[in-house]
């Protein structure tokens, strides 16, 4: 039988500012990533979701990103090896502490926005991220771009790997996505984007932008909370996979 | 046998600015407490100050603080008790994740500048800091000013808690410390240190700024080494504890 | 005739984060305070703010905050003077080189949240804002509480200074607004409100939440933009005011 | 008659972190670059060093940068042009505002860092930063690395333009420095360097690392001031350009 996660970030409001339907999400989701602080979110807002996402028994990961606020973590910083291990080190650390003052256990790690993205593409980068979160905890799982250069990185340290897919998003020939500027790189065909995230699963393919079919895997799939349609689409996704047959269950029920 | 500890701030560098001695301090303290990046350090800082601590074999704290980078965590801030307890999840969160990466032990908490400052006056905030900390690790040891209420909050949290005393600085009547801005508030006569210091562990007693002895508990003595005559001070007091058959040993040798 | 200027902060959005109906609001005000960065705002929401506000031909002040973003500078902080006057001439300039990048001219500053609070109380913070204010440009017209302390300490400086009361909140026998924190603080009867403003602006009185009347100078009066009920609110006031014949116009038209 | 401006980046430190000796160097130079907040320096380290130059005599521009306080400037960021231009009169107008605050003008702007370096390559950056200088005001100096991509920006934009020197750094053929990651970047040798420079001003010539001579422009040189030995080096120069009769004047002399 085939089964797939559900991952949607959470917790990116900040202070006074409030971003995303995170109670409500909570409700299609399998496993959630939790900003850190140093892209979105703050300490407050951490403990919060923390709080929410373990009443609901939805799995929780970190979501670290770049020490860029008001670039919301999503324009790339050329941080050195020795930067980008320390920022996780302690990203990681924070969440972990909010999940383990509440009596849960942190399931994942997934680098957000331009950090994720980069690392996709850069194996010093990605082994220094991996690496990093196998120091904190060995048996944390990290959340990589599918067939990226980072699911190697995380294979080559010894830490168990999720390969992360797009329901909405264009792949390129090499298995990366195509980038929001191009058009065509958002799917707004919603039934499309269910028969490709079934074919992601079932046969471990995926049209590229282009018409051929690559290799994917998919143990993943990325979910976005902030609007109704959103939600309206997860609620959607979430239903035709049960259809299907395909369970839904976090990374970690994958290896027990 | 009378023992007791030596602490120091340690890892208040940040990005390209160098603060303190750390290296060479580490020679003369048995506990350090490392900064978590809200009032100083950055992550690069924290992790090589915990390598080097743990290198020395000196035991290691958390050293959160408000987050006011600008203000060095010294100037007081209104935050509310649910922020002042999410700010010591995160903090002492992310300095633990650097320890035990490590393969090191988070031994203590000590709030740093205006934080320690109000904790010490404010029972509610106290009360914050020591669950938050219980809520981190229960084991935890936190370190406050002497016989003051952020003491009493930690004991009754169920928290171990270490007297925290000045060599250098006079005290109030009610065992608050002096401010910096009264005349007189800072001891320069480093004999009279040292006499002071060992009458705190012998007899439990010091003389306050306006002549009588008050009750005082002495299980850290808080040392700088911000500059070469801090240093000097510190080798000093340490020489001065010995010759007096006093122990020098981390907080956490009182507990075993 | 009477006049009145109605003002309301703009520019509270930060990076990924809106706040605010910043458009839709200057549809209703004659003067907006922008924020400048410290407690809200970012460079580039400040440049759009600033156009917008200038094409719509709405006055333009600056609205200075202490450095908390993570609180949105409602958080006292005890800063000291020397902060508190170089705080405002960083924001200020900044706020004021965008409008004068446009062609247009910064008619006022008023300090928000904590910084406004405190000023209104404390003379010598009062003082330092306004010299520092009047070092930049002392034809700037210095926003503050009615009657409070921060006005007398503009009036000394040499300053313009405009008296600004609020239409659904409370007031203390002094003259100050009762806390948010106390029931009854928020006057939600919107007839109420609107009489209140009309009685302020002509007799020059406003009752206390205790009953008796005390005496208050309304050169400007506070509008929020942050929901759909606060945007309607300011176009009834408006009506309301237009009815009683009384003229909206900005700040700097009195006193030409 | 040749003539050359010696400039040095001041005002670096911040809040508790000191760094540089800026008043020291304000003997040496003839103008200097003041860090706004973003990269280094803060409102009260800007008001105390535009005071110093000020009282000196010293020229003052702004020296902006991305905003990376743990990266202090050096790390290259992708913003977006929309970015640029407003982190630019942001920092420049808090810059700005000081210095008038006290009754000076500002004569230039300098990016720092990593701002300073993509914008001499890449040419779209470089007019979104030069536009903007030119929109804060007409007559400001633009300086960037001499005969880069930004001097034409400059240029283009009709702004007046300073060609930036380095005095201790190697060339490649292009005009670019050579990376200090490279071997034989800096050059040790303090004869070399002054008789360099030398030829930079007076045969507008220098010989790049491989050898051959490229054209070059010398209205400014690049002063450290971070350490003893960049003084004595900055005397040196500062002598040896008197020697051979180079006067030593601000930019905007001239253009008088």
């Amino acid at each position: 039988m085939y089964s797939v996660d559900l991952n949607c970030d959470l917790g990116e409001s900040f202070g006074r500012y409030t971003l995303g339907n995170d109670e409500r999400v909570l409700d299609y989701v399998t496993s959630v990533n939790i900003a850190c602080g140093f892209h979105a979110g703050d300490p407050v807002v951490m403990e919060k979701t923390v709080k929410m996402a373990l009443e609901k028994g939805v799995a929780i990961g970190a979501h670290p990103g770049y020490p860029d606020l008001m670039g919301f973590g999503r324009r790339n910083m050329d941080i050195s090896i020795e930067e980008a291990r320390a920022y996780i080190i302690y990203q990681v650390g924070a969440l972990k502490s909010f999940v383990e003052a509440y009596g849960g256990k942190l399931q994942h790690v997934k680098p957000h926005g331009a950090l994720y993205n980069t690392a996709a593409k850069n194996y010093e980068l990605a082994r220094a991220l991996t690496e990093a979160v196998y120091d904190i905890d060995s048996e944390l799982i990290f959340v990589a771009l599918s067939n990226s250069i980072a699911v190697k990185a995380a294979k080559d340290t010894g830490l168990r790997v999720a390969n992360e897919v797009f329901a909405d998003r264009a792949y390129n020939k090499d298995g990366t996505l195509v980038s929001r500027k191009v058009e065509g790189s958002v799917i707004h065909d919603t039934e499309l984007c269910k028969h490709r995230v079934q074919r992601m699963i079932k046969e471990g393919k995926v049209a590229t932008m282009y018409g051929e079919d690559i290799d994917i895997k998919a143990d993943s799939i990325c979910i976005h909370g902030d609007n109704v349609k959103a939600l309206e689409f997860a609620q959607g996704l979430r239903e035709s996979l049960l259809k299907e047959e395909i369970k839904l269950e976090p990374l970690d029920a994958k290896y027990k």
